[in-house]
């Protein structure tokens, strides 16, 4: 059930005379398992009364029945078989004994497919968290205390509440007036009160009629893994086979990115059941993403980095190589540097082209923006003197050695800490890069503060402003992550007063960004003040959870030259920044046109630099990395 | 600054031309501390442009004015002197320079205010947390990261909130209608954003006009620690001396119980100011609690203890002493005794006085419930036969030493555990004192129903029923002892997932208690199950905080005789049982007309037994305890 270039379906079989021979049609029909009930509904036990204890027969089929004929027990369960609890089974009865016998009932089955290794055993969840508490608390039990738990819970909810679907077409009922509770709201209160256990996964049942985008986009931050489709939802096209309707489309290609699985339910209304698994695979084909940073990022999908500390550490050679692959960022900055070089020389009219201009690349790294002047100097045949500052000594030898071989007496390299050099001559132009997925999260600000003294008074810096910028962001899987990051000699919070470089995929945006903190260059400020905070105001549209907030960046090279990661004008096909993850302690529910209040500070004392971050509404929570305990950045 | 038989009050200065001058005056008028400004303000500094660094003179008085007369270093200022931050200090203004500027000064007087040595430094809160968001990062901040803060800092809230005194006598407002939120509020959501830190301490400002009394009791779940009495609060009786109104004294007295301290501030107001101190020492020494429970369980206030496991340890010979010093339960188990045998008596009516009646004491200890059977049989002049069974090897010595010197034959001492025992005929009447705070909490029910086959079938168990009772609670304290309670290498939970026992005193019932699990003995079912499940709804009064649940008890002990923890029928002097304290590991915010719907389970397996417990409504919180990761009572 790994995801590969085909798309993962599986078959759903309500009732299972003989298993063998279920597999044989999957199989030959190109799906990849099958979705099968644990216990026949004929051997419906009853364990309160006595019986199920008395009864001498067997309960279900034996687990040998798939390794007889191919030598290798067990193998087949734990690849191609996902387990159905009983429909019958309703622990939150309030008839007693009907609660305590589906509880019973429930052990067993749980107990049954724990023994065969299924991979997933799967349930309808039918309505809100009063209906199936005792479900909740008896999934939980097993999740949290069965150290050899392996399988994962696919919960089955529908996209849209039945009761909603029921009303729809009658007019003496106004839906939007009898408050239908989505399925997603029965989903989250089960997965707080089983304490957001990873092994709860959502296989969401697609339904004819699709909710409307906000709604099922509120599922992309939750951690869906499986469509189960009907085959009913499919229409028939004309030549015959089966399709789905655009909407349905949009709709699937959503997901794609989440790398869900399939699972077709339903009697064939169609030739052939591999119809429905061909349509699915071309659709799957289709929608893979192909981008330049999606190909680039592949396997980095949520994953959580820490942000890189340049300023403390020295870059690994990989480390280069990776960033001077960017398509964009160096092209644009081709084009500020000619801007700027072009303004320099119409502005000292008296300087004529055998005037040198002078240049400073402070961490120049293995070269790529001494290149990208160079280049800048020769397209519009302008003289220039180029200094390279670098303070990593190994990165230095790489530009001594391009300077010998390549670009001569018009560069200079400088081994140094920018902070520490004494420059020989002022500059016309400034060029860095020292901006990380936050704008100044790697110190650009107190690098460039430090070197612009170096800077002639109408000279420029490259960039010449900065902004970074925050969204909410509802992501389970975001949040399970970091709570795993826990570390045990750390302080408790430690994990979650920290952000993260991370490459988002399944997460859902409360709102749009807005930005947080701008940098200028040069400051010229008569006291210099990097310190920072401000208070964000953003609107919540549905029902949902706050997890914690994306951050962004976006640069103004020079004048209308701009690179930029925030996702409304981010710069296409540039990919050195992934976005970056500030967390909260506990998740906040939110409320359709609640207001979510942050509140951000970027803190500085002569050693280090930290964010703290807290929110005011719709509820306080506490001030995270106070005093950097957490997280800071060094200088 | 410790608490003592008398009251301990401080003397408010708004400003202190001599300190030692200040210091006399108070200490002649019996008051024990002064609060006095860290600054004066005619030293108000500047530092964003400036002139504060470049100033030469001090900025304060010396730190060594206190010690010159007494020889000995500091030890006046961390006694004596509660520090206030300047009032002009606005770090949340929207001007940056002023917020800057007090940002400077506040983190200044901090530091002067730990210099020093202080017990404690104290500023007003005004008004919600949106107009305080920086205050409260800065001194978490200072809270948080300063390891040698030693100091507590009272944050000053009034009672009321000053703009709903200021509209209460204009009738063309209506003040229901303005939605004035209370101070209570500015002090959640500011300590929610300090993290509930220990070191914030409520220092309430006694308003003119009191709020209700609600309001008032939602204070009692706050760490309050010191109440400010402005002198214009008091009235002048016929004699001519300060007293306060009746509804400021009950006030007063709820807050005796959380051992408040006391601040006279303002302007003398009679002819001298230790007559304000006489009447609150005299306020003070009318409510100190003092009754029998109260002595008993002084030291013990909010104080967690684990519950006993009497089934799983032997109980120490001290622990017995404590028990059999209670002057009420044994006295109802006696009556309860002497009630049933005269029903057997009379519904055997063929027995005369002179046969034998036989009595099963199981769980014997040093023999309390022997010496009640004795009292009762010789009351009413029935021949009995007392077993009284033992498993602790140790208090089988005291009841054998016992019978031979004073009980003689008609007590039979078996030294086993009751649930291994073979009894050599079966008893009429089953006496056990098995209760937790929490009714079955030490198992009870599973040790009763082991025994019950040594009762005749008409026989009577006493107690013959008993009902655990939850009701929901606020109290910060308790919260923050739970918090503390935190060991490394359990589960990052755990502490959060036991109940404790506690002596409550610094808490407010959000709602009446509700009984919860019912057992009755002895139990005739076909199948015994002790497995229980119940839910529970509460109505919520005011805005509020959920920090967890208090548990009780009550139980028949035969017929009308009944002993119970639950608040409202405490069985008066019994001293017995501390409630019980399950925790939440978060703290819930609730509004006023909220329901709060809990969730409680009894699980049992072979081994042991534990309770699980969740939140459904206002909104849902994980279950804690599954499986009894946490806590178990074992068998």
């Amino acid at each position: 059930m790994n995801v590969s270039k085909s798309a993962s379906c599986g078959l759903d079989f309500c009732s299972v005379p003989d298993l063998k021979n279920c597999l044989y049609i999957a199989n030959v029909s190109k799906y990849q398992f099958v979705i099968i009930p644990l216990v026949h509904p004929n051997f419906k036990r009853e364990f309160i009364f006595g019986s199920a204890e008395n009864r001498s027969g067997p309960w279900t089929r034996s687990d040998v029945i798939l390794c007889s004929s191919v030598h290798c027990i067990f193998i087949d369960w734990n690849t191609l078989v996902v387990g159905k609890l009983s429909p019958h089974i309703y622990v939150d009865s309030k008839v007693p004994a009907v609660a305590k016998n589906s509880e019973e009932t429930l052990c067993q089955e749980i107990a049954l497919a724990i023994h065969l290794g299924l991979v997933a055993i799967t349930f309808k969840l039918n309505g809100i968290l009063k209906k199936n508490m005792n479900l909740a608390r008896i999934i939980f039990n097993k999740l949290a205390a069965t150290p050899h738990f392996q399988a994962q819970i696919w919960v089955q909810i529908p996209m849209e509440n039945p009761i909603k679907q029921a009303y729809f077409y009658r007019e003496d009922k106004d839906i939007n007036q009898l408050k239908i509770e989505s399925p997603w709201q029965w989903w989250n209160e089960f997965r707080i009160v089983c304490d957001y256990n990873r092994k709860l996964i959502v296989a969401l049942i697609v339904s004819h009629d699709l909710p409307d985008k906000e709604e099922i986009d509120r599922w992309l931050g939750e951690p869906v893994r499986c469509l189960i489709i009907p085959t009913t939802v499919f229409i028939t096209n004309k030549t015959g086979f089966p399709v789905l309707s655009k909407a349905h489309q949009m709709m699937i290609k959503k997901f794609c990115s989440l790398k869900v699985q399939f699972v077709i339910t339903g009697a064939s209304r169609h030739q052939n059941i591999v119809y429905y698994y061909h349509y699915i695979d071309h659709l799957w084909k289709n929608w893979q993403p192909n981008g330049p940073i999606d190909s680039f990022a592949r396997g980095f999908e949520d994953y959580l980095q820490c942000p890189l500390q340049p300023l403390m550490d020295n870059l690994e050679s990989g480390t280069y190589e990776v960033f001077e692959k960017d398509p964009i960022k160096y092209t644009e900055y081709q084009s500020a540097i000619q801007k700027a070089l072009i303004d320099i020389r119409l502005q000292r009219k008296n300087i004529n082209n055998n005037e040198t201009i002078v240049i400073m690349v402070v961490g120049a790294g293995r070269g790529p923006l001494v290149r990208a002047a160079l280049n800048a100097s020769i397209k519009i045949k302008q003289k220039t003197k180029i200094y390279a500052i670098e303070k990593n000594p190994n990165a230095v030898l790489t530009l001594q050695a391009l300077q010998q071989e390549m670009w001569g007496e018009t560069v200079i390299i400088v081994s140094s800490d920018m902070r520490k050099w004494n420059a020989p001559e002022k500059t016309d132009i400034l060029i860095s890069e020292l901006l990380g997925s936050f704008g100044d999260n790697e110190l650009s600000p107190e690098c460039l503060d430090g070197v612009q003294k170096f800077l002639k008074d109408d000279g420029i810096s490259i960039p010449c402003s900065y902004t970074s910028y925050i969204a909410p962001v509802q992501s389970s899987k975001l949040y399970n992550e970091v709570k795993g990051c826990k570390e045990k000699d750390k302080h408790p919070l430690s994990h979650f007063e920290m952000p993260y470089v991370v490459h988002f995929q399944n997460k859902y945006d409360i709102d749009l960004p807005q930005p947080l903190f701008t940098f200028y260059h040069p400051n010229k400020d008569l006291k210099i003040d990097n310190s920072r905070y401000g208070k964000n105001i953003f609107k919540v549209k549905q029902d949902c959870v706050l997890h914690g907030f994306s951050g962004y960046f976006d640069a103004v090279l020079y004048k209308n030259i701009k690179i930029s990661i925030e996702p409304r004008t981010h710069s296409p096909r540039m990919l050195s920044w992934f976005p970056i993850f500030f967390p909260i302690k506990d998740p906040v529910n939110l409320k359709a046109g609640d207001e979510i209040v942050s509140h951000f500070w970027r803190c500085c004392n002569l050693k280090k630099v930290w964010y703290e971050w807290a929110i005011e509404k719709p509820i306080p929570v506490a001030i995270h990395n106070p005093c950097g305990r957490s997280s800071t950045i060094g200088l």
